[in-house]
């Protein structure tokens, strides 16, 4: 066992509390070095199989230079897809909150944050736009709603955004400033919730398509808005990324939803009105769907399927009374 | 689909088979090509994934270079172990006639061959390689009990037994002699069937293992005997072994088969007295337990854990009643 | 294996061709006797485990008199609900042709046949009745889409006809007649597909409630249409039944279906603007839910079910070295 | 939820527990009432399904008045059988304590308990009975090693011992007195540790196979001995047992093992020198195999299978573009 050696620390606890509850000594080797030490490691001892849950970019090399002995947790750039069935009020009202929830709770640092909304035209007539900006507006640091950014500076958001508004058509929903009136030190970062929308076409121009599916480890999403005409547009956009860790479909139409279902490989995937992407630790499962190395925690039948295999063993323990030899083959 | 260019006329008729049995036309395409064109088939396609039944130098660069997203029969380097237990003459004929078909039916063409075979002392003692040699002199070019070699020449034969028998201690039990009499062509090989002893130890000798466990794809077996004190160092010449397809622990005695089963890794492994390596087609899962790249063909458990996969999809359908919005987080 | 002495002669040729198939000849006794004899059979052989797919009357009484080592079948009375969604024209057409199908194939002969249809005002206002009736009346002896019912006779039908109409507010939606020129035997039953509509409140009426719910084993159903007040009174119908075996939720409105699944127990229920009560025999479970007699046949997880069971054997054989005695207790 | 009201009073606590916990108030009911008052309900309320854990003739009663809407806890007349295989010293001496557990630990009383040993006679030729008896000799009221019987009168037990010894060849291997020096009320029982040998024939005679297997709820055993040529009376007596709950076969002879195992019943069965009749509440599947009524408890898969059921739902949603009608059947 190896994690980042900036939480080794909380980590050696934690196996240490597992040895007082009765976990033999010799089960589990913590190992505290960096990523290049661990990198010799692996390849000297050869294990039979890695776990691996950081960057995808760590986590391809390792699948090359460990010859695939390995499982991956997926990154985590999750989309979030309202269908055209827009319901009642208090529906509405679920769907927006669970909006600002999943892109915006702990300040988006959790690897099921929505990354980027795609919301059928439908959706932003009813005005779920201004509502999700309404929820977002009502965050603050008094109440922790919104607070420091471990892993991406100030600077580097506001190059991001930017770039993004370098799209012809794309624009700021809302958010898109620094916060003021803090003791936040420069090297986290600290900026409002926010959301830009881009054209969905730039989800489909390769010279814009890896900007837009960039993930941003903060309070900080895109959007996109589709009509009737374009599912087949947000399908591709969805099968052109990379990562394909959480999602969720928002519809309650069956056709719809079997629709998108059908055409993606998301690890786990909520469907229904109440679809989230983030909140259900009991359902880690990273995929992508079809790629062996896929990998899920927390769950027992994650953990089966990561950490045992399929073994076949055939007992055959008697031979009949009277057997004769046959003829060889 | 791609297979070997020699046998695709036969894959390109059963692919046409299938579509006459009412197989969609667009649900395989075949590909006829050498290796390397292959390779860069694969590397521009980045298929989610390949399953992969060829040899395991190829199978490995696969691995590496489609990071890891593949699953691979291990190779055919296959291993019986005869324990303690010495049963009754039925039970020893019968043992005696499997060892026999195992290691030289279809002239040992098959890759759940038995290719090494560990004696307890107690067997050896009962005349049990007399018997197996008995049974291989009576086979004839005539009944097709012994046949052409299609992949190893005569002279690759002789060559690796020359090899073996430098081995201190080494001797062949029966057969190392060329066939006569026979109008097979020279690009074939035509051997006797041939059993090579080697001592125990030279499988645990890092100068003379590599040797004693090369895959010899014809009717050809290495030999060892051990007694009850080298247990151990039989467990540790399995465990040194790259390939870990079949498996077959001779025993009833349950306390010696659960410490060899507990300690090796074979994909596919009997038990028992009647255990054998070969002839059990609807248990091809191929192997190494632990490794996430095991796959397994034939049976329909082998087909879904290759070929499906774990997809979490939580239906969240229905908001209550009077549901009012929470506090953000 | 017992079964109607009727088609005994039949079911002798079956066994007859299993045996030459390779079944062994000790694995099925068959038994040709009358329904007394077999009881009395049973009440001396006491077998572990019987399963019984005919009446639920004789089948009752079984289960007391074996105390219960029995699996039934449960009786053929099957409902479909039809939701408030009305779906396109094609939807449309399709839910009209499935109900004349489940209704009437078969001249309605069948388990698992459409015996009673709950229809939503808004199918009935969009003209679903008269479309069924149409389908009905193109219905002939010549096409043999209608025929002979081989165990009610026409005088029965005419007999449970009338007594629906005496139900106020009940009236033949179409059919209701016997058929003309034809020789079918008096012994057999001769009748035009038929539709009989009664209120919604004689399903929940005690004084009607059985005569509603009596299966009519040819072309025969009743039809009752409800609004949206009234689905409550609709499941309190479906909860009244005596038999649970096939249900159709035809709706494509995940809280209407859901609601309707969650308060049903019928063993195998169709759910969708597809769903059928017929036709699918693959998926024959008879549920009740819950019932622990419930049984199925046909599928490879019913034979399971039925036929086998769980059995919990643990091996335990290993004493460790230097095990000694502990206190005792 | 109805249990012996001796019991009630603390049942009633633990709902209030699981109340405490969060367990929905109208989850369960309870009822306290006595066994006929119970019937009453149970006849009215037609319940689909009941689990009784009583004793095996009210369970038979029931299973008839309920029609089989029921599983079973069979009654607890547990056997032991060890095979020819006497093992080594420190596995004998495994097996000699782990039969004084089984027999008489608790005084004996759990449904789990051995009632009854069948020893091959390579056994009873190593003294095994004889080290039983020491074992049980150790036993005392001090450490309540030995104790109160609930169930079972002093006088009863005296009956049942003497009724034994009245089959020609009976005798009391050990124990067999009154306890002595205690203040036991009569109401309970309070006698020594006691084994009584009857000849295996007495178990196939049909007028002393009953009185052999009447199950006495505490410290108590019959034991027989047997050879290699009765091994099938051994097995007939098993078949005869009308209970089938918890088994042991001491032997690691995988021929013999599987022989015993493959003609027996019972739900729970330890196989393997280490087997016991008791002390594994993890695997508590009652039996008997086949029986449609057995039941488990304790384990996930018990609860699964006792308490939820195999439901088929198949959800078929989507009509496809362009279907048209086709012909009626």
């Amino acid at each position: 066992m190896k994690c980042d050696s900036k939480v080794s620390v909380v980590m050696e606890q934690t196996l240490r509390l597992f040895h007082e509850c009765g976990m033999p000594m010799s089960d589990v080797d913590m190992i505290n070095c960096d990523g290049p030490e661990m990198h010799d490691i692996l390849m000297k001892a050869k294990p039979r199989m890695t776990l691996f849950t950081g960057s995808s970019k760590v986590g391809e090399m390792l699948a090359r230079d460990l010859h695939g002995r390995i499982k991956l947790e997926d990154a985590g750039f999750d989309w979030k897809v309202l269908g055209p069935d827009v319901p009642s009020d208090t529906e509405f009202d679920f769907v927006a909150h669970t909006c600002d929830q999943d892109a915006y709770a702990y300040s988006g640092q959790k690897c099921s944050a929505q990354s980027v909304l795609f919301a059928h035209e439908n959706w932003v007539e009813k005005g779920l736009f201004e509502r999700i900006a309404e929820h977002a507006s009502e965050r603050n640091l008094e109440e922790l709603t919104i607070g420091p950014v471990l892993t991406v500076t100030s600077k580097a958001f506001m190059k991001h955004r930017d770039a993004l508004l370098d799209i012809p058509g794309a624009k700021v929903l809302f958010g898109g400033k620094l916060l003021k009136g803090h003791s936040i030190p420069d090297v986290y970062g600290a900026w409002e919730p926010t959301a830009v929308e881009v054209p969905l076409s730039a989800f489909l121009d390769p010279k814009t398509a890896a900007l837009c599916t960039t993930e941003i480890f903060g309070p900080f999403q895109v959007v996109a808005r589709y009509n009737d005409e374009q599912l087949d547009d947000v399908l591709q956009a969805l099968e052109n990324m990379d990562a394909h860790l959480t999602a969720a479909v928002v519809s309650n139409d069956v056709n719809f939803r079997n629709k998108v279902l059908a055409n993606t490989v998301n690890g786990t995937t909520y469907a229904g009105i109440r679809a989230r992407t983030t909140g259900a630790p009991q359902n880690h499962w990273f995929g992508p769907a079809g790629d062996p190395r896929g990998a899920g925690i927390g769950s027992p039948e994650a953990i089966k399927l990561v950490w045992s295999c399929h073994r076949e063993i055939i007992f055959d323990e008697t031979v009949p009374e009277g057997w004769t030899k046959p003829k060889q083959t």
